[in-house]
């Protein structure tokens, strides 16, 4: 009776953390690259700009050309070609020249600053200009973006569009990220069936899957959903096959004792269960086993605890086969009326944290649907030897929010 | 010259805001509904649980049967039966007898209790009770959790893994969505090729592409990117195109006044652009047209200036073609230096934000390059008239994280 021997909360996280995990590369095109955890840090590889460049739709001069240019004494250039962006000039400035230019072009032989367009007027093949202006005014230099060999992304990031951009610029088109975790989920129960409206006495609708699959999505992983009866030959195939396919396995039901409840054993007999039974509500029949390295996460059937489970023990040892760290960051709210919590467990209650007043809210729902959850938005943690938390008291929050990674 | 003229930000997004928006909807498997929004509303069809089911492993029991049990008069039940969860028993219980039950399983007629199985003590077919329980003890009563006809989820919704979970329950396999919508993205300049360290000259490299791929992404939509030489017959086969495949079509480059800048003037030709010039620094180039409904956003080719004119004037009309209705939430912070701003612009200027002290440093670099977004997460928006903010000097905060949605 597992039951009796209760493991702690932090030394059940503990013992799933001293798995090994070894994160896999892929090579990707850089346009699929938005939210994927980079592998290899990026260097620049070519100087950006690449050449000078202007930074103002204006006229390349050269400065010294302008520099007594004034209200009374205008200075003249003859303006001799007009290049776009992607255009190069051929021809070398000199004294008393101008040439047209758009942003991003490159800087014409002989041209060492620009002059915006706004402050020159433009008359018959000719630009009047009052205002002098500096050596390199308005250019970009090569290099003054991106130096090549710069190391400007670390292994390990999470790659945001403007990362990607920049990683362009850098000259990639194609990074090495980590493979997304693959994750094999086996629903156990033969009670369970797709959603309907007919259901046969004893069966109830297979709510889990559903619910997996978004966590598992949301943890930046793929989820391989397989239902299996509570057949011992069937479960031990399944087991099996997941195991070697995948990262990781996820199971539901089949944790705690009553008929039919076959998993621990199975995994026991095919590798180790290092974990059965934590003390925390809900949730107290949470397994933990390894097969050839791979973890098996065993959760219970129930929704609540199911959602619990992979919040508390799951989501972070996924996350981390893309080597995301990511720690429980707790904060503390005040209670909005008094919380029932059991002083020899590790409380995880559903709540309504209302943001604007730091008040929190319990959500209780008698059994085993996830509707409260719909009504919440973060966890009130009530650790062991905690208790009754009185209306008006401090508690400890875990925001839903602070649990996913975006 | 667009820029003598230059419409103020809160006009430019009120004219448009007055787009009309005619979101689309389809009908999706359920399990691919994970971030998608609800297009219809979930009011659930089946009693949920469907039956009186156990909400323990124990016994099924009448509790009359054992109101009397104590220490000192234990009361013996016959086991008659063993259910699991999927099961269900054609036995009539009377009194006397005792069911073992899994959690899940449907009550057996007659009995209406269930006693835990740490509760009992079992021995040669025969339970030991020796404390009473109430009537419907952890019985989960049929339609306590989902009562047929409940509205639960309200059109709208953007769906999570835990919302998938309640509308199965409810007895749904598919459900009604927005469509996620379809942005065509023209780039335009011919300087613009794909990312490689041999770049021949006046040729940059198209990290808009990505970064815009990335942000569509983001606000929940679909890039379809195209480049676009600065031709003018193709330029209008390209917008014409991009104007009948997708729902909205963004342009970068070609809004300002040089050569090769063409965009404008096509979309004003093919439908109307109420919007040309924007005092917003950067991004102040910025286009807005209409061709037959279908919006075109006309952005600038630096990225630094995309960047800011997607937040500011892009994200949310694409988040409201899926209904999702987002407003700009602005916090206060401490100036950590003196910030220069413009007095006659919307300064949108990248900072990083340090949530712990709540002082907030700009980012500054110099050039066209997205790097500064690396080392930023916030803007700091110093509106019209505000101009130098000292340090040590409150101003208003925009964060990278409160723009998005997840």
């Amino acid at each position: 009776m597992y039951h009796k021997n209760l493991l702690n909360v932090q030394k059940t996280i503990e013992i799933i953390q001293k798995l090994k995990v070894n994160p896999k590369k892929e090579l990707i095109n850089l346009q699929n690259g938005n939210s994927r955890v980079l592998a290899r840090k990026i260097e620049v590889k070519i100087d950006v700009p690449p050449f000078n460049r202007s930074a103002m739709d204006g006229y390349a001069v050269i400065a010294d050309d302008i520099s007594k240019a004034s209200e009374t004494e205008p200075i003249y250039l003859k303006v001799v070609e007009e290049i776009g962006a992607g255009d190069v000039s051929n021809h070398v400035i000199e004294f008393g020249e101008a040439i047209k230019i758009a942003t991003g072009a490159k800087m014409p032989m002989g041209s060492d600053a620009v002059i915006m367009e706004e402050n020159v007027e433009y008359e018959e093949g000719k630009i009047r200009i009052v205002t002098p202006i500096i050596y390199n005014n308005d250019v970009a230099l090569k290099g003054e973006d991106l130096k090549q060999g710069e190391l400007i992304i670390s292994e390990g990031q999470i790659l945001g569009p403007h990362h990607l951009s920049v990683i362009a610029s850098a000259g990639y088109s194609e990074i090495e990220v980590y493979k997304k975790p693959q994750i094999g989920v086996i629903i156990t129960g033969n009670e369970l069936v797709e959603p309907s409206t007919k259901l046969t006495p004893g069966k109830i609708i297979n709510s889990n899957k559903f619910a997996l699959k978004g966590v598992i999505e949301d943890s930046m992983a793929v989820a391989h959903i397989k239902h299996c009866p509570d057949d011992i030959k069937k479960l031990i195939l399944a087991v099996e096959e997941a195991v070697d396919k995948y990262d990781a396995v996820i199971t539901t039901g089949g944790t705690a004792i009553s008929k039919g409840d076959l998993i621990i054993d199975i995994v026991k007999d095919l590798g180790s269960v290092p974990i059965h039974g934590v003390s925390i509500k809900p949730g107290k029949p949470f397994g933990f086993g390894i097969i050839k390295q791979t973890p098996v996460f065993m959760l219970s059937g129930y929704p609540v605890a199911v959602a619990v489970q992979y919040d508390i023990f799951v989501r972070n040892p996924i996350l981390k086969m893309q080597k995301i760290t990511k720690e429980f960051k707790f904060i503390t709210a005040i209670a909005g009326k008094d919380i029932k919590s059991s002083p020899d467990k590790y409380n995880v209650i559903r709540a309504d944290l209302k943001d604007d007043t730091g008040v929190v809210y319990p959500i209780r729902t008698k059994a085993g649907i996830n509707k409260s959850i719909l009504l919440s938005n973060c966890y009130i943690i009530a650790e062991e030897g905690i208790g009754k938390i009185k209306k008006d008291e401090k508690c400890n929050i875990l925001k839903f929010g602070a649990l996913k990674i975006c």
